[in-house]
């Protein structure tokens, strides 16, 4: 099942290969949404009804990308995690972590969906970082990483874009505000259960420049997989239905290569996560 | 104008000196509430009604204390500032940040009502951080620190409870998780608006542990003052009513002390600041 938050609704995608269509839920169903902030309370109900309902004759639209927004766009705790790749660690400076990786928050004004427009602020070194992004389901606290999975609603493709310029002020990181400028946190194009990947623990991801391959990696590297850093941080917070998992990037992003590389006004930035789709980003000088 | 949740229920507090009463916003105005979370998408209207209602003959209930939750139970952003007065960055071994100071998250579900039991996490060294919380009324994006209190519904009493082992674990600070076990971040008792104080930028705060005294500053020795922070902060993120910021800790936490003092099974932890009211937390220690 994938699910689109198209205009603020929750709506069932079918089709595939850029010919997808949208079925309304709220219409479709009669019960669940509209609004799609509601339906991770209800995800199990919401799975059941999409597996058995009859959709022949529910009314179909062509899906307009530049009206999908975030699958979840009001979480209640958004979560990201640095250097959970032994190669982006390494770029970055760091030895791998060998306890949990660095956990701290994409603050969700910071939210956007697949497709925009991006300013640069004025001084900025302004990165990519393209993430597998979780999206919980069933509330989770304390569980372990066997069955992690089942706390999970789906899957979808984020880019943590990060000024580096701002997350390194100060005596500690700055990652908060680095990564949470206006339309610093795109992701999409929909949500995609776990179920419907052929391996959910091992999907390509990367992300290109103009056409330029910038990073190519696979999530089987992660240092923490998605059940692994469900289970550890549910022992310090609860997590709960709609909330936003960061997971962290693969090697490739412009503060590790020499020299250095950093977005510019009118590139064009692209990326994908296999079974998932793609982002479409432009980057814009601030005035 | 002061008010409370009470249950979740939006309340307006009457009364003073520990014989507060409640009365039901909701019922009072058929128009606001019930649910605190709602208010403050509404509270220039909300002020308007409480200024000039007839609450003659309003139902006054007393306010039980242990039904008493966070303020601003449900923020879309949590805010908290590290290293915010120079005596506690000169404890905490850092220099003053000449920019703004550290800014990370508390999750929300670390929050709790102003009196409550608190598990110490097992091998935790569990630290106090008696802070001012400000919490959101009007939407803040790019504003500047003149008209920065017009974007505030209110202040609150909070504690930023910090395991200082898992905070301190791993390649960069784990502030996040190490401040959000569950009950680290207690609030209350009540939101009281700025009007409501002779000097809103000069507050005493403090607390103490089974009555000897840990911590006693003011809010005027604030690096980043409140309309400061709320102005720096907005060039960022947008700021949404409702949302929460722990605004930093005066000197006198138990990791500054020689030699380092943490809370211990069956002591009791109260906070205070002026004009807002007390808070009063019990630690056990984890089974």
């Amino acid at each position: 099942m994938r699910i689109a938050n198209l205009d603020g609704r929750a709506t069932l995608v079918v089709g595939s290969d850029g010919a997808e269509q949208g079925i309304d839920i709220a219409d479709a169903s009669g019960q669940f949404g509209p609004d799609i902030a509601d339906i991770y309370s209800q995800f199990d109900s919401v799975t059941a009804w999409a597996r058995d309902a009859d959709l022949a004759g529910a009314t179909r639209t062509d899906i307009d990308r530049s009206k999908l927004g975030a699958p979840s766009p009001a979480p209640r705790q958004v979560f990201a995690i640095g250097l959970n790749y032994d190669e982006h660690a390494a770029e970055s400076g760091f030895a791998a972590p060998e306890g949990l990786p660095p956990v701290f928050t994409k603050y969700v004004s910071s939210f956007s969906g697949p497709d925009s427009t991006v300013v640069i602020p004025a001084g900025g070194n302004v990165d990519w970082e393209t993430e597998l992004v979780v999206i919980i389901g069933r509330t989770a606290r304390e569980v372990d990483a066997e069955t992690a999975w089942d706390h999970v609603a789906g899957l979808t493709a984020g880019q943590d874009i990060s000024d580096r310029i701002t997350q390194s002020r100060g005596p500690a990181p700055q990652f908060g505000l680095g990564k949470s400028f206006p339309g610093f946190s795109p992701q999409g194009p929909w949500l995609v259960t776990p179920d419907e990947f052929e391996n959910r623990d091992d999907l390509e991801l990367g992300c290109s420049i103009d056409g330029e391959q910038m990073q190519k990696g696979r999530t089987r590297d992660l240092i923490f997989p998605v059940a692994k850093l469900i289970a550890e941080l549910s022992r310090n917070v609860t997590l709960y239905p709609g909330d936003v998992i960061f997971t962290g990037t693969p090697a490739g992003i412009g503060a590790g290569r020499k020299p250095p590389r950093f977005l510019a006004d009118g590139e064009h930035l692209d990326s994908w996560i296999s079974g998932i789709g793609k982002l479409h980003q432009t980057f814009v000088a601030a005035n």
